[in-house]
């Protein structure tokens, strides 16, 4: 085939389809490959159903609270998991659909198809060979499962199997306490079924703060059963009453046998079959190139690696904007070098897990200080049940420079985002303090936090609000 | 007597407290006058009994989102009303005992009484006379009752007495619809009181821009009966099968006979009885001097006038900052200029209602840029069941530099304060566009209205990541 297209994408997953978005604006002669399903793993397997699990089961958890509250009959509340499936299938769908319109039109552009790269600007897909000018990968990802479990695959879910289950069984195992199992481990817990989790380390969600983590695992113990250290092996057991066949979990000292277990062990890219090895650079042991995460370029080829695929941040916002820089430089003269973003992780548990900036545990972190508030008698938290988590935020001595946070706390998205935007806009403690703080939020347990690191620097200016301390009425803060 | 103070603070709620902090760190020859019950009106009759009552009704009211999410039962769910009024008690006791702690250790130098002006540095109380270098004024406010309704006091509600009652009768009516007639209207309706709602203007909860006023007002009337432009007028009836005395509550186009009214006409500052005309200054129509915002000083004299009291913000975090001023500059030398916060205000409803900086409705508003987005299709709030809102935020045109929001929408007071940052520190769209949006947060709705701004604005660099556009997928923004 004499054709040279200028772009081809291959995968339209998030970073795919942003990258096409920039593309097109620059040219017509391109082509879209995507292998099996349309449609991102946001949409499909990922961000969106596991959200909407998650929102039906801290719908019916909040039961607990109603005693309290005055609310009476909460005893009589049931959850129909099967109900509970169809609605995020069903939302799923909507979902998904919004993302296929962004495909639709492109006629003959796009094709079904596994690509596999011949070399530099050549690719084969489907037996036809493909050439352009600049080639962009943006494959994704797979949820990880031990080659050793290959034997019970019909067993084991993961969220690319989860949400399409007709129901779910009485007790099931959680392997891998990351965002993902977590999220899913409580969810689970909270829509009744009875939950034992698994982790191999001693840190769960990406949490690297020991306090933040000891809060957070004692949190989600008191919903489920967690097992820490203790790497998980598989055996199938035969069903004791006839049913079918069961799982046995073995780990280091605990053991566990259930109906069907959810692998939660994180993603790996999809690059196996893409033939990386044929563009002569180097590949690490994951099979991975080298890929400047200013460019997205690999080496200095006219290739981009964009996305879950290049295994870097495995997170839908840095996938959007790896997927945005490719397409800019896959057009462009000279490849523009893109500042990257803040980084933002958050885990949709209840209290939240959230970290933003610099972790607790890296490089600098013996030359940070840290402030930080229980949320046991923050005041707001108190009034709404929701009083449970520990924020922690970091800073540079002297200048109080705001570095990061860790924290599993109440309303812990929406303050990541607020310490978000203070990190990326090099924003003191001081700053932070001279915001309005409403009465009563939550945001008033980040001020605490805030006002306990305020008291480790120079003090700011006596005519400064931000010198504010609290009035002493603990609840009221 | 003959003891001269450094300072008389009269006043021991949120304002006088944290003026006591502050003058206490200075001088130890001090004195506390409070008039009637000791405790802030945050802890005892405003912000903190008012939300531990709306997440009791909130809660109860999920219970609409339940049948969709899978969860079955919620019909059997009923609410006991005085549970719910024990419950606000007993948290508010407990807020108000953080709050006595504070002056508990005074002793002699805290009493109780009514203090009234005899002149600058002089003043009365239980018929002693007291004098100071220095007076802090910080008496608080109380809700408006017009002087036409007195003879229906007992048939009348106001906070003051709201919390205090055994229970609720089946029948009420809200007069007022700022923040606080529609936090209680709402949450009354909430508990399953049939609440009819009345308001004299156009606009409610201190809205001023029309679309997000008229999406507020669409909001509630889903939930109570709201009549909009009818000034109210009461007359008593008497109860029909032989019960207590019920209200009419007669408007220009509708009326309502209720069990109960609640009269949320707002908060007036308590400064009738203080003697203000004593200290030689002119005094306004509502008989306020003139004060200064950045000292809290009264004109030149050394008399400060600290939150509610002075009728300027009646909002707890202003009350506080108030307070800070004034016990500083009643102990300094020469009066520091404070600036002051960012205003931001927050209506504690369901959907959130808030407004950051410049109102839509200022004399500034004829130069402002405005972004805009409808939460009914954003994908977390789908998720969720709660996408209803809109939100909309204001830049200046050129330079971008954010001004101010309103907005009734999920997660509003999180998000206000996310804005209130940016406004604070004089933010661009851009500056905020480049900060991480995780997915799928509320706040992802913002970032549609700010890129709708930055539609309008000279766009940013190429390899700036603020330059990211909308995916084209609406439901997963």
């Amino acid at each position: 085939m004499s054709e040279i297209f200028d772009v081809i994408i291959v995968g339209a997953g998030t970073a795919g389809l942003a990258a096409l978005r920039e593309v097109k604006k620059r040219t017509g002669n391109f082509m879209l490959i995507n292998d099996g399903a349309w449609g991102t793993i946001c949409a499909r397997v990922g961000c969106m159903p596991s959200k909407t699990l998650i929102e039906a089961a801290s719908a019916f958890h909040r039961r607990h609270a109603f005693e309290k509250f005055g609310i009476r009959g909460a005893a009589s509340l049931t959850i129909e998991i099967p109900a509970v499936l169809q609605r995020v299938r069903r939302l799923r769908d909507d979902f998904v659909a919004t993302t296929l319109k962004m495909t639709d039109a492109l006629g003959e552009r796009a094709i079904s198809g596994r690509a596999r790269l011949l070399g530099v600007g050549r690719l084969a897909v489907n037996d036809r060979e493909f050439s352009a000018k600049n080639i962009i990968i943006a494959t994704g990802s797979h949820p990880v499962v031990p080659d050793a479990w290959r034997p019970f695959a019909t067993q084991l879910l993961t969220t690319d199997t989860l949400f399409e289950q007709e129901t779910l069984p009485a007790r099931m195992a959680v392997i891998g306490l990351g965002p993902i199992g977590i999220e899913m481990a409580q969810s689970l817990s909270r829509l009744g079924i009875e939950v034992v989790a698994f982790e191999a380390g001693m840190n769960i969600g990406g949490l690297s703060d020991p306090r933040v983590n000891a809060t957070a695992i004692d949190i989600l113990r008191r919903e489920f059963s967690v097992h820490l250290g203790e790497k998980a092996d598989l055996e199938a057991v035969k069903g004791e009453a006839g049913g079918g066949v069961r799982m046995r979990v073995r780990a280091k000292e605990s053991e566990a046998v259930v109906d069907s277990v959810l692998v939660g062990l994180g993603r790996r890219p999809n690059v196996s079959h893409l033939g990386l090895e044929n563009l002569g650079v180097e590949l690490d042991e994951d099979g991975l190139p080298p890929v400047d995460p200013h460019t997205m370029r690999i080496s200095d080829l006219p290739v981009f690696l964009a996305g879950d695929a290049n295994g870097d941040t495995l997170l839908l916002h840095e996938a959007a904007d790896e997927g945005h820089i490719a397409g800019i430089n896959a057009t462009g003269a000279a490849p523009a070098l893109f500042a990257r973003r803040t980084p933002l992780s958050i885990v949709f548990a209840d209290p939240g897990i959230a970290m933003v900036g610099k972790r607790f545990q890296s490089k600098c972190a013996s030359n940070m200080l840290a402030g930080e508030v229980d949320f046991r008698n923050q005041g707001r938290a108190r009034a709404g049940q929701r009083n449970k988590g520990v924020l922690r935020v970091y800073a540079e001595p002297e200048s109080g420079r705001l570095l990061g946070a860790e924290m599993c706390a109440p309303a812990a998205e929406h303050i990541a985002h607020l310490l978000a935007l203070a990190v990326d806009r090099s924003l003191t403690v001081h700053d932070m303090l001279r915001m309005p703080f409403y009465h009563p939020v939550l945001e008033e347990g980040l001020r605490t936090a805030l006002r306990q690191l305020a008291t480790q620097l120079p003090s700011c200016g006596e005519s400064d609000l931000a010198g504010c301390e609290p009035l002493g009425a603990q609840a009221l803060e």
